[in-house]
């Protein structure tokens, strides 16, 4: 197993960092791996926010939902889909591209371009012996945080990742069985077999709290999964995404 | 600079691959690792799915835009947003979780984590000296796509992955400035900045395509994108989004 595969796969969220700030060389490393994922026909439809100021951190930790780690890191990124830089361009070309970038489908594009550029910061920042977490919570109060971080239409900032020093290691939580995930040649539609790998999943999971926990938690995946989705969230978005003049056609 | 972020920065599109199949245990790996990415809230919001049928791949290869290395590679991936387990996970416990199924918020979460799955796929496969190349042509013909591969409802597939043992080199094309991606503490709105940042891009873009082409090509980013996002493609991508179940609400 090589060293990449390895750091692919101890891969475990941190949630507590020293308070000791990255340097601009690692930061310019981390943005550069971002840079280097695969972008849909070069579209490079995505932007990186970096805070640093204190109290702008302390501001959207409190936005995010009062998560210290989004305050105390070595550096907080945030990850924006973006196409405004391609108004810009067509303003400098003088094309009509209204069109595109209002469609489903460059919506899709720019968050997808977004993520795989994420994901290689995530990566490069791990390989270097950094934690990273990343913050779904960011958007809790998305048009806060779009005030705050000066984000202008054409621009949605879809997550945040904190990285640092991490002060504690975690444990890594057991993935849905590979059978479950993965499929051969097509989608297996099968309710029943589906089913049944759902409910032998609880079991690992149950384990996995239990032990965890020294017996005081027992959820299964399926149970804390309901639970969650029985109570939709952030219900705005699709209001916001068509306010950033996103998905409008 | 350690071995990961290497592959990281080396990484470059392969479009033609060696008709040499991946092994069971490569193929295992890939998916080990895509699986031990970051997941929004434990969510798992995708699937992944495998074909090695050649007729199956000639097939996908047409619907991609005949793009002949969708067909003759290692192992062809298909990355899936994926909330039908969470439909069939709801119905075992009882809830009710149409409105977060449905809602632009977990289409956004779907999305990104199948992306992050992905990135650590294309990561993986690349660390083993396999080539990868994402296919985002296969969105040409989603219907179709979706039927050959049995794609339910609460399923959407976002694009593929070849991978496979290279048959070239390919260069490596200059990304966006760290200036005009990165920005510090809010995002530059400013116009006449991010504008002279592109047309000092479009000299960098110009001299790659004269040196990669021997004098023959000198598009810029701004003209090469201006032209691309003039004609919409896949506007059928909303209906198709909404008839899976996704972004309703």
């Amino acid at each position: 197993m090589n060293e990449t595969i390895k750091t692919l796969l101890h891969h475990r969220s941190i949630r507590k960092f020293e308070d000791r700030p990255l340097t601009d060389q690692q930061i310019r490393t981390i943005i550069d791996c971002a840079q280097a994922a695969s972008t849909s026909s070069y579209i490079q439809a995505y932007s990186i926010i970096g805070v640093k100021e204190k109290e702008k951190k302390r501001r959207l930790a409190e936005l995010a939902g009062n998560q210290p780690y989004v305050e105390t890191n070595g550096h907080l990124f945030i990850f924006c889909a973006d196409l405004f830089r391609h108004e810009l361009l067509a303003e400098m070309e003088g094309a009509d591209i209204t069109a595109s970038l209002e469609s489903a489908e460059k919506y899709m594009v720019a968050v997808i371009d977004a993520a795989l550029a994420a994901q290689n910061a995530a990566i490069a920042s791990e390989s270097m012996g950094l934690g990273i977490c990343y913050i779904g919570g960011l958007r809790n109060n998305v048009e806060e945080v779009a005030q705050v971080l000066s984000i202008p239409k054409r621009v949605i900032p879809l997550f945040a990742m904190t990285v640092g020093y991490p002060l504690h290691e975690s444990s890594k939580k057991p993935r849905l069985p590979f059978e479950h995930v993965y499929h051969e040649e097509g989608y297996n539609e099968d309710k029943k077999e589906l089913q049944a790998q759902l409910l032998e999943y609880n079991k690992t999971i149950q384990e996995y709290y239990l032990q965890r926990t020294g017996g005081e938690r027992s959820d299964t995946w399926t149970g804390q999964m309901a639970a969650m989705l029985s109570k939709p969230t952030r219900m705005f978005m699709k209001e916001f995404v068509e306010k950033q003049g996103f998905q409008r056609r």
